[in-house]
């Protein structure tokens, strides 16, 4: 839907709501997709929300707040009686009831469960962290047992009532329940109907323990195109399902995180939007960073300092510092972004931790010669001189070669100590580069031009 | 599976290629998923590779052939007698064969073609763009009609053998093959049997042009879930089928592009992995922004030209230089990744415009007061005197507001303007905010110090 249609439904609603036409309202509300329904949603004042949700459909009502980030679902959950909001999230997905009342107070939580109807699937879940397999994962799922036939089972199919309309594979299990087969639902359908589930179920199952960082299991996923991946205690004994649709959100998440991280911040809280972030919390992610690189930057003025003489000798020289440690930088920020994201989809690994580097620094060479050819004419043109010139240009192809070593190496270094390569921003390269691009730039000026 | 267990069973490959022993290294491969398959075969030689391939089951070499990138897979093939090439094109998916035909010459696709079963199928999808609805679509789907029942069309999924086990949503068509609605497997098998299809299917379809771009696909599937996506052309004929799997591809491809813009290249070619990615292209992609970035940089010398008489005066001054415009850069590189990123997933639109620059605004000012005070003290520390510690530290903070204030306009101008905002990367920022922090530091330092 664009934000035009969306904008003319809204006047619709915002009309219906002032005439305190709240059958109006609904229906217009009703009318829409879920998505769209919660955007339209997330444009009213907390009153009106608060107005409107109990009204509604409870299933529409559970999709809006399935919809919205966890702190704003959290926050009108509260804001209803005890009644409406336990309506609603008998509605509501077992993994999403799960992250909501993980925001809310523990008081307030046991409210909500105390009334709620599947109560007992939703605790086990809050006990596990939130970027975890176990925070990931439904309890909604069909297990069905080893000696059932193909009949019986489509038969348990269609007395099941998931609130999700998906069925991915359906899990077999043992007495203990243990997972000991998948079969899928094409297979099933084809079989003949006495076939025994034991005998048309797939044994290699890959699953995860309920600890996994939710990367593994997304990368999992992705590698194996699962619609669905089995979530396992230590005794194999089957506790959820994680299914595709969240793990398309947690890929989202996780290149948000990393592309935050590259900029140079700690990634915002993924729980409220980027605008119901109060700007105390955005600051705080950034102020660590920028004060730690502002440390590691003033080394820089050390070593101007260092070469007060020279700088006094030549003030020239001070001319060409921003364009020549930008460069530096910015051949970093290339080179580091390239391998952190090889790195993050599996594209290299530590085993190809020379190669890498060698790839690296020959694109390094090629690079440096270029911006040297572009540098030495450059600082002609401003009337430097030969010399001049030649310290510029040679300090520049050093510079880029370095950059990109130093651009291709930390990721894979920062790996190997196992610390996330996206630690390895921007802006550190660009900080890293600085003080050590100086300290070439006069060596190499002192040298040439014999100050 | 783990780099360990992969080199053990590497090792034992290797010993059997070199015994010629190519009934023993099948066995070996076949006993693997084939993304781990796809993984050891990685590693053989070439020649390797061409002698084991034709020797594999054919479902097997092709599920290898999908998995290896397109350039190496049209390689391959392009070895391969066209006999054992055609074997094992006829077991790849539709979509796949037609991405990697699109990378071989047209003579060899013609070759490839007239020898395929399923050529037909192939062709049409040879048209459309690799990012584009049709250029991800396959051709394989089941298309049912309206006046079909549950059980004729459960017989229908009984005798179609799909080449994917999947089987996401059923497409009913009319007698001119437009998409008329979408039956999922499990309404079908909760249906009776007798019942019209008709009668039992949606209607409401989200489906796209087949021109949409890939990133609008992703989008759509990501919002409301879906697992898979109909594709049609402009009298809604339906064309194909994009399954949820490809758009994980996409996502990670996108992330991908995302990331290497905001370090400031042009993505890499996304049909090669980056270690066969050569260091020309790899230079070709960066150097443009590099040229830009300098030429746009050198503006700091002309500022700094023109405060010639303030350096020579006070050539304390620039030692804060590289600190000053560093702290500026790492500010909006902080900023424009957010801003990017949160436009990227939906989370704020142009609308937000003005409420995003008012954010951004106020962490602006936050930031800036904290660094400033830092400034202060670390000037002071370096014996540089009151005024020039004011003066330092007024910049840091104008600098700091006015790079976050940047970093959060940029990026919303570029979408105003239907350019990928992600071309505001770290470099871009730190670029723009060199010249001006400049221009900033030595106007207040010729007011403050009286030079």
């Amino acid at each position: 839907m664009t934000d035009k249609t969306l904008d003319d439904i809204l006047v619709q609603l915002r009309g219906a709501l002032e005439q305190n036409n709240l059958t109006g309202a609904v229906s217009i509300i009703e009318a829409l997709d879920s998505p769209d329904q919660a955007d339209l949603f997330y444009e009213l004042d907390d009153e009106e929300q608060v107005a409107l949700l109990p009204e509604l459909d409870p299933a529409d009502s559970a999709d809006i707040l399935e919809e919205l980030d966890d702190v704003h679902a959290a926050e009108l959950m509260v804001a209803l009686s005890p009644e409406d909001a336990i309506r609603i999230v008998d509605e509501m997905e077992p993994d999403e009831v799960a992250d909501v009342l993980n925001t809310v107070t523990p008081e307030q939580a046991e409210i909500l469960l105390a009334g709620m109807e599947d109560a007992d699937e939703i605790r086990p879940l809050l006990l596990h962290p939130d970027d975890s397999a176990g925070g990931l994962m439904t309890s909604e799922f069909l297990a069905l047992r080893r000696r059932m036939t193909a009949g019986d089972a489509i038969k348990a199919i269609q007395e099941w009532k998931p609130k999700r309309e998906l069925i991915y594979y359906l899990f077999v299990i043992d007495r203990y329940q243990t997972l000991s087969g998948i079969v899928n639902l094409r297979e099933l359908i084809v079989a003949d109907p006495n076939t025994r589930l034991i005998d048309i179920m797939e044994t290699e199952i890959i699953s995860v323990p309920v600890g996994s960082d939710q990367e593994h299991c997304a990368y999992l996923m992705a590698r194996y195109d699962l619609l669905s991946l089995p979530v396992v205690d230590e005794n194999k004994k089957l506790l959820g399902v994680i299914t595709i649709d969240d793990i398309v959100d947690v890929l989202e998440e996780e290149a948000t995180e990393d592309i935050q991280r590259f900029g140079g911040a700690e990634p915002l809280p993924i729980d409220r939007s980027y605008l119901d972030t109060s700007v105390f919390v955005i600051a705080r992610t950034r102020v660590s960073w920028l004060l730690l690189l502002f440390v590691t930057e003033s080394l820089t003025g050390t070593v101007l300092r260092h070469f007060e003489h020279q700088l006094q000798a030549a003030v020239a020289l001070s001319f060409f510092v921003p364009l020549l440690i930008g460069t530096g930088g910015n051949a970093g920020s290339q080179t580091t972004s390239t391998i952190i994201r090889a790195l993050a989809v599996g594209d290299i690994t530590l085993r190809d931790g020379l190669h890498t580097f060698w790839h690296e620094l020959r694109t390094g060479l090629l690079l440096g010669l270029c911006m040297a050819v572009i540098a030495y004419l450059r600082a002609l043109s401003w009337d430097s001189g030969q010399y001049m010139a030649l310290t510029v240009s040679l300090t520049i192809f050093i510079l880029v070669v370095w950059s990109n070593s130093l651009g291709a190496l930390l990721p894979l270094l920062a790996t190997w100590l196992k610390i996330d390569p996206s630690v390895v921003s921007g802006p550190v390269m660009s900080t890293l580069v600085d003080a050590t691009g100086l300290f070439i730039y006069f060596t190499l000026a002192s040298i040439i031009l014999g100050i």
